[in-house]
Formats: structure tokens, C-alpha cells, sequence
């Protein structure tokens, strides 16, 4: 890894379109295009696909998720073997989270305080405890180019007081994280994340304290955790525009190709998201001529590719009814087919989203894929 | 599909080292170098991998299972959709087999008579019926390269009578098999089967019986069935050299490297088996220093490639301690790497016996397998 400390974490807009944002962040690893969307690699692999399928698909940059690593293969051995990077081939940029998300998912198994969130593994009931400080240590084992602070995600439906008190302890939490890891120490960039519930006052709140540290970028978290579409599109552009205009922004977890598209349109730079690859693996493929259940009778005798407008190996070698085949059979390759060809698709939309941008009709090109993925012809469906 | 009916089914044996043999054999779809290893494909996907996986690791031929794809996706289908070539994506040769040895292994479910046999799907009890002449109409509906006849294959530890009887009744269903499939129909060849069981008379009374039949090819049927390995090798060597010289031989589900290299040197040219894919699967890999149980705890932190002298991907780009993570963690892209690798390693295998009996040194290849996979080194398991 060499990066060049001069430009290390710079964020450049070379165009913008109402509120949709086109640019680039420089990480230790290479530059990353935004808006962009990124897979997931949850155990140091994007499920079914290797480094070459992401490169194919024209992944820019993936995820790690923190406390899978730390748990499995652990962030000491990452450590020994050079990082993530080296580990896993990967030689482009890596985002890990903080591994917050997955412990409070643990609900049962974990109790919080000041100082951290004690947790037990899901593997073996082992206890483990997560502070701002550990997790940023974990985050240097990984090496990843992008380190998220530790954070409360509340529960959906936590009340105001519950909610107001959390925040706080998320903004001393990115206090303590920023200091246990210095700006650019490493060449890896550290974001803070927004937090708040379903108040708006709240998430206000939030950003102004986190905005007064010095952080590469911004997060919305706590987003996309059970809540109806159009309370998260109403935080999303209430709480987006008000985020630093001179850094990267990153919602968390999110989301369907249209809550990609919304995002954008509320000035987001960064998505990512296990939908295309979880789908992928039950058969849910998403096309340019909107969602198809590759299972379904009616595709046992289509000669026709999955999608026509698509680059990936699926599409340009296999015919529907082969891909249904597989999916039937229950083959190892439908995993892979369907992940390389949902994890293209949504590269593909974030590069129309910047080429959009570009051109100044992102509008026309949100508008499209709301009529390609309207509920009506999907099924209603995410 | 183009080829030239003149030079069809044309086996050429262009040097032999001992009762070793270099040969070639044309098919519809492409020439095939002997001695060759097929990777089987049972539904029409060879498991886990791609066809550019196949591409990759050198593969010229491979299997499919009527009795897997008659019963999904249907033969019929496979027909419509202008054969399992194309179907699947794959222009090199494939061989089927009859479906006969599934069929025999489904012990409760199948009423043999003088016809055919009876027997009830895997998938959902529905009652089937096999016939000499209704394997050949799937194989012509599949519109493999290369066909194989239906056959008894008799249970390990079947008795003498028993087994005459059922040899007699495999040669009356071979002849009714060409007489349903003229030579050359469609481009399609057509193989005879060996049988007998572990008596030598009764091997040899079956390959007299066959060879009056205008075959393109013959193979023992009947082997690695239970029996010892001496017991498999003993029968291997004595039948093997008294098969037409003339036309290619096949080992049917034959084996481990050092089970093909003794066919070969028994001057057997074809051979498939579901061990390097199943094996794959088990984290259990075969490599020019021996075999390697990847998910020992022993490779956690080796960063060694699995085989320094293997071409495959997953050599070329990841360390035992990587492989053994996504082994450990159950990823999907494990399947992948340990299969591309294994098959990689047994096309090589092949290819270094053509190699060896070009240059009369075959021998020594093999004794050097003999050393590299001794039980001392292996524990002893296939």
C-alpha cells in the first residue's frame, strides 16, 4: 500500500444535480467514484463471488463488518497476515463498520455502559466486549481504508428520552474514538455516524456535536431498521442536507435500488447492503426491466438472457431457463451466477446515477427506475 | 454444431509406454486427448463451477447424468432447448452415462424385468420406466457426444449365477440400445459396458458378447462398487488389455489419481469420477506435495499458496489461510476455489500421463504418485 499523504481522505464534487452529488474520495487503496454502492463482504468474502467476479462487476470498493472479522478469522491473525487486503486479495478500497449494528442485533446477549457493550459470539456464547477504543484497534488490525465509530443504534420505537441519551453517548463514543485513532493514522480514514431515531431535533442534535470532530466523512445510521418507506425517505431529506457538504456521505444498510436512488437525490455519496446478495441467493434478481424471480414456472423454457442490457457472465452466456435450472437444483452456481448478476446491476446503477449526475438528468433517471421497479409490476416487494 | 462424418468416432493411438496409450478420439464437438479425466455435471452443471471455471482448468470433456437430467429439467426440455450444449453454455464434448447405475443404486424403488427397469424418483416417488430404447431417446434428446448404453450394474457380492445371468441380460439391452440408435445418428457415439462382476470368465464372456456389437467405445462398468482395491486393481489389469484395441476405453466412476494412473498403465484411456468435486466440498484437496484437509488448524496461519505448481485461480491468488477461513466460515466462494482447484489438479494429472507416455516415462510418473499419495502421507483415506 503507498498513498500519498498530501491528498489522503480528500473529497472532490466535480458536479452536482438539485441535490445529488458527483465525486471522488481519495483512500489509501485508490480513489472511489461516488455515488457509490458497496457490496458486502461480511466474513472477508462478498457471498459466492471472488475478487475477480468484484472486479468484473466493477466493485470500487466492499465492506468487512467488524465484528464478523474480530470473531472469525479474528483481527489479530488479519493483523499477521498484512490485513484484509492481503488476506483476502482484495487490493482496492475497504470500509468495515464498527460492529456496533451486529452487537446491538444481539439483543439478548448484551449489556451496554459507559465505557462499551459487553456481547456473547453467536458462534460459541463466548463473552467479548466491544469499547471505542477496541473497535479501533480492530479496525487497524483490519486495515481497512475506511474505519466507522462504535455507536448505539437504537431499536425502532425507542422513545425521545431513551433516544436523546443514546445519541450522547454515540457523540462521546466518536470522541473517544477519533482519539484512540489520530487523522490518517495508517492511511485509514474514520467517519463519524449520525444517530437520533425517528426525531428530527434529535438528529440535529447529533450532527452538530459529531460535526465539531474532525472526521473524513459522515454516516446516517439507525436508518432501514424496521421503519415504513416514507418515514425513512422523510429523515433521510430532512437530516441529509444538513450533513457537512465538504465530505463523503454514507448511508448505512441501505437499500433497494430505489432507496439508493432516493438517497442520491438527498445528497448521499455512499451506499451499501446485503440486499443484492441475499436476494441473489433466494432467486430475487434485479434487471434493468425490474425484479424477476428467477424460480418462477413461467421462466422453465425462456431462452432469453436475464437481462439484455447487462455486461455480467450470466447474462451474456446463460438463458433464463438455465438460470432457473439451477436455482431448482438447488447448483452452486446459481449463488454465484445470481450475485455476480444483482452485484452488477446495482454497480451498474450507481455509474448511471454518476453519468447522470454528469448530465444533469439524475431526475429523469430516478424517475425511470421508480416506473421499472413501481410496486405494481414487482409485486411490492423490496 | 459442425462436423465432418467421415472422420467421426475416429480413435487414433499416436504412442503407448508399456500397455499405456497416447491417443485422441473426434467427437461431434471437438477432439478429445486420451487418457482424460471428465468432470461430471450431473444435473448439467459441473458442481460449484462455470463453464470458464471448466475453460480454465483445462477441461475437454464432460459428464451429465440421464437419470438426473431426465428427471430435471427433462429430457424433453433439454431437446426444445436445442441439447444440454447449449442449454448449459458448454460447446466441448460431453459423454452421458445410461442412467443405469442411478437407477441400480435406488435398491428399493426398482423392479428390474427383460424390458427395462422401474423405479421411483428421488425427488418426488413418481414412477419411471427405463428401457434400452428410452435411454437412447433421452441421450438423443440430451445430444451428448458420446452415449452409453443401458446396463445392470450388479451389486458387490453378487453371486456367480446371478451374475451370468445379468451379464446375458446387459448384452441383450446393449444390442437393443444400437439397434435404437444407429451408428453415428445425429453425430452421437454409443459405448458398450463390461460387466461380470470379480469373475474373470464372466468379465471376458461379456466383452466377447459386446465386441460383435458395432460400438464406438468400451467401457468396465461394475468396479469401485465396494470391492478392494487389489480386488478393483486385479480385475482392472485382466480385463483392461483384452478390450478392442482399436476403439478408446472407459473406467466408469474410477477414481482417486492413483486409481486412474493404474488404469492407465492397464491401458485404460477415459475416466470420470464425483471425487475431486465431492471431495472439494469436504475441504479435502488434492496437490502435487499430497493431499491437504484445509479446514486443520495446522493452515491458519499459512500463507503459502495450496500448490505451489498447480495454474489454478485459487493457487494463484490466495494462502491455505485464507482458503481455510472461507472453509471454516461455510462461504460459498469456498466451494468454488476448492473445486476449481481439485479439478485443475486432476486435468493435470491427465495431462501429465499424455505427456509421460509420449516420452516413455510413464512409469516413473506414476511411481512418483505412488510416493506423493502413500497412505503414510495421506492417512490412508481416498
Amino acid at each position: 500500500m503507498t498513498y500519498d499523504p498530501a491528498t489522503l481522505g480528500q473529497f472532490t464534487i466535480t458536479a452536482t444535480d438539485g441535490a445529488a452529488r458527483r465525486g471522488s474520495l481519495v483512500t489509501a487503496h485508490g480513489v472511489v467514484q461516488t455515488p457509490i454502492f458497496m457490496p458486502v463482504g461480511t466474513q472477508g468474502s462478498v457471498k459466492a463471488l471472488a475478487p475477480d467476479d468484484l472486479d468484473a462487476a466493477g466493485a470500487q470498493i466492499i465492506l468487512g463488518n467488524t465484528y464478523h472479522l474480530y470473531l472469525r478469522p479474528g483481527d489479530d491473525l488479519l493483523a499477521r497476515k498484512g490485513g484484509l487486503h492481503r488476506f483476502a486479495s482484495w487490493n482496492k478500497p475497504i470500509l468495515t463498520d464498527s460492529g456496533g449494528f451486529q452487537v446491538f442485533s444481539l439483543k439478548d446477549i448484551r449489556k451496554l455502559s459507559e465505557d462499551g457493550v459487553e456481547f456473547r459470539s453467536h458462534h460459541d456464547g463466548s463473552k467479548h466486549f466491544f469499547s471505542p477504543e477496541k473497535v479501533m484497534s480492530i479496525q487497524n488490525n483490519i486495515g481497512s481504508d475506511i474505519m466507522m465509530v462504535l455507536d448505539e443504534c437504537v431499536a425502532y420505537g425507542a422513545d425521545y428520552d431513551y433516544t436523546a441519551k443514546s445519541l450522547e453517548l454515540t457523540t462521546r463514543w466518536a470522541r473517544r474514538c477519533r482519539q484512540a485513532h489520530p487523522r490518517h493514522k495508517n492511511g485509514q480514514l474514520l467517519f463519524g455516524i449520525n444517530q437520533g431515531g425517528f426525531f428530527k431535533d434529535l438528529r440535529e442534535r447529533s450532527l452538530a456535536q459529531l460535526a465539531e470532530i474532525d472526521f473524513d466523512g459522515f454516516a446516517i445510521g439507525g436508518l432501514s431498521v424496521g421503519e415504513s418507506i416514507p418515514e425513512m425517505y422523510d429523515m433521510l431529506h430532512h437530516i441529509a442536507p444538513l450533513m457537512p457538504r465538504d465530505t463523503p456521505r454514507y448511508l448505512m444498510g441501505v437499500g433497494t435500488p430505489l432507496d439508493i436512488l432516493e438517497g442520491i437525490s438527498a445528497g448521499v455519496d455512499m451506499f451499501d447492503c446485503v440486499l443484492p446478495t441475499r436476494n441473489a441467493r433466494n432467486g430475487t434478481l434485479y434487471t434493468s426491466q425490474g425484479k424477476v424471480n428467477i424460480r418462477r414456472a413461467e421462466y422453465r423454457e425462456d431462452d432469453s438472457p436475464l437481462d439484455p442490457l447487462c455486461p455480467c457472465y450470466a447474462c451474456r452466456t446463460f438463458s433464463k431457463a438455465y438460470l432457473r435450472h439451477l436455482y431448482v437444483a438447488q447448483e452452486l452456481l446459481s449463488y454465484r451466477l445470481n450475485s455476480l448478476h444483482n452485484i452488477t446491476f446495482f454497480l451498474t446503477l450507481a455509474r448511471q446515477a454518476r453519468e447522470a449526475i454528469e448530465q444533469g438528468r439524475f431526475a429523469a433517471l430516478k424517475a425511470h427506475y421508480q416506473d421499472v421497479f413501481a410496486p405494481a409490476k414487482d409485486g411490492g416487494k423490496p
